[in-house]
């Protein structure tokens, strides 16, 4: 489908939310596996699976055009070697929008990452939206690598 | 904290749905790792992390005592040598519901267990409220094994 290959987890992540904040679908798509097993629950939504139900999402998010910037942050990471986990919390600014106005409340996401023959591809989005308030301790520590 | 063993990620994951049955807040603990890395997203709240904040939210949730059994289905599993990722339906019953009733709509999970020295562990726990929908493929396959 896509000749991108991405050596690490953080290089499909930052493919992915490069993808979400573009409107690009293909980009989007290249970061998935080819697996039938994906799995991709948007803010409030329904769980879908396979590749048919993932790009037809995300071609219906993205139909609208870009519109938002998507700010990470509060990264948890853990890796083994075949699989990887991403907790991110998503920060949405609106195009247009007042930088003193409070700022909505983050998405809270859990990326998973698969290892497969052309690099790191992701296996599972789970989106869903939190409610406003701060993290008590704020983490934004290195990926926990095992053995 | 407990001297429970999980030989795999299933055992890890039957043990967690029954201490939220049973409300057993001990038994619900003995599944998680002992790492202050773990994540837990309850329907509709904020990331959690680590064992403090996970253990108060489980306690806060069980302090009403039990009152629904909860049937889980549709699970998409994949597994590593040391991470498995579990995406299931939670389909919760009341007590004393009528079982004529439409059921209420599921909570979708991703759950991911690591092997620890003291057996599979739950590391992520992310649920959120899915609307009511027929899934257009029901998939009870059996966990892909990665190498």
């Amino acid at each position: 489908m896509s000749g991108r290959n991405f050596p690490t987890a953080q290089d499909a992540e930052n493919a992915f939310y490069e993808a979400l904040e573009r409107c690009d679908l293909e980009g989007m798509m290249a970061v998935w596996a080819e697996d039938e097993d994906i799995v991709c629950v948007h803010p409030a939504g329904p769980r879908l699976t396979g590749q048919d139900q993932v790009r037809e999402s995300w071609a219906r998010i993205f139909s609208g055009g870009p519109r938002a910037r998507v700010h990470i942050a509060s990264q948890v990471a853990i890796s083994g070697m075949m699989l990887a986990v991403h907790s991110v919390h998503e920060n949405f600014t609106l195009e247009g929008e007042n930088k003193g106005d409070a700022r909505p409340a983050p998405v809270v996401a859990t990326n998973v990452y698969l290892r497969t023959a052309a690099g790191w591809r992701m296996i599972v989005h789970h989106a869903s939206p939190a409610p406003a308030q701060p993290e008590p301790a704020l983490r934004e520590a290195a990926p926990k690598m095992l053995h």
